[in-house]
């Protein structure tokens, strides 16, 4: 079942939906890991996997925040959304590859509705 | 965008749908918490919220290792389906109830398809 | 074996404490949950547990990131003292309680590491 | 503060200290990884790298089902020692290496007490 069909308690329809960009682009960082890691050269270096790491851990962790409708979720949120900024930028300097570039697309859908999941309720 | 829309790699059908079922059972059930605690009386017992908690925490953790596409996933997945399908069993004591009903289907799910997993490479 | 005793690369002794107090908090922020449960009436009321799940997942994120020696770290460690001040508030609302009072002791610990940590670097 | 100075609610001394030992093991794994991939070579091998982040995930979670005080920590905590066992002999393979030492010696220590706590409440 999709996340998009389940029906949550006090969740509107922009906040499903920023926490289901969130935990799609947790999923697709976290995948690139592994990718990048067989893939070998520049792709595994350690600030590109630190990073990826780093936006898959706070991707979940504001997903989670909104799913328990926190009222601290403006705040992950925030550093969510500049963490999925600077992941994307990482992704784009890997070149032309497939992967990379379905990764940086992800990060930058889910920076912007964390942007405005955290400007909504400053 | 949906998780299900996501080109993962190294991850076939059979796992993009389990960590679907994972990602999703996970969401409800964190959002189950909340809707809990707010209702009170036996819905916000100690024994109920904690298994909605290791519900929704193992389901994370299930997702993650097949997301990683880690070889040690089916054993995740063998104690997801033993703890989902616990969950799933207590949220169907809370009676008639249209939240519960959904988080115990959704757990239910989840159960079967990481029972799957679990054997598949078992 | 305790945390202060292990040898972490590239984290010197002020980001290893505030690691050890975002462990700690996490640990008795997840364990009061449990004794908040038990305990009913207000220790049990909605916005209490899930500003108690709040600190514990922040702080946890908060560790992880310093313990992958991530640059953003700051910015998690920025969040993670406000959620911190917070349940600490919120614990102290709760009275004449040892429980309460050792978790908004360590919840103030951990906000004051976290506070440095978030300055030092920003 | 250290874990050990914690006074946790229905924790007794054996579960304190595999929870101490999970978050000690959980730790040196995640800060490894980035040692790992700034030595590169075959210590930033993908298979490497994969065990150090399940062993990581998998000793938070065991230690959070702990913290809890949740019947099914025996669960986890089977699971967990079979990984932290991987583990420690992929960190092996790596050769005369103080960290890889440190971090395969966390982790035996770590699947012995999980081990116990499995079998202590099978």
């Amino acid at each position: 079942m999709a996340i998009q069909q389940l029906t949550l308690n006090q969740v509107n329809q922009q906040m499903q939906e920023c926490i289901q960009n969130c935990l799609a682009c947790h999923s697709i960082c976290l995948n690139t890991v592994t990718y990048c890691l067989q893939k070998g050269g520049n792709h595994a270096e350690q600030s590109h996997i630190q990073l990826l790491l780093d936006c898959a851990e706070i991707c979940e962790t504001s997903a989670n925040f909104m799913l328990r409708t926190s009222q601290l979720h403006a705040r992950t949120c925030g550093v969510c959304a500049e963490v999925c900024e600077r992941c994307a930028e990482n992704c784009d300097r890997m070149g032309d590859d497939a992967q990379m570039k379905a990764c940086a697309d992800m990060c930058r859908r889910c920076a912007q509705s964390c942007r405005q999941m955290s400007m909504a309720t400053a």
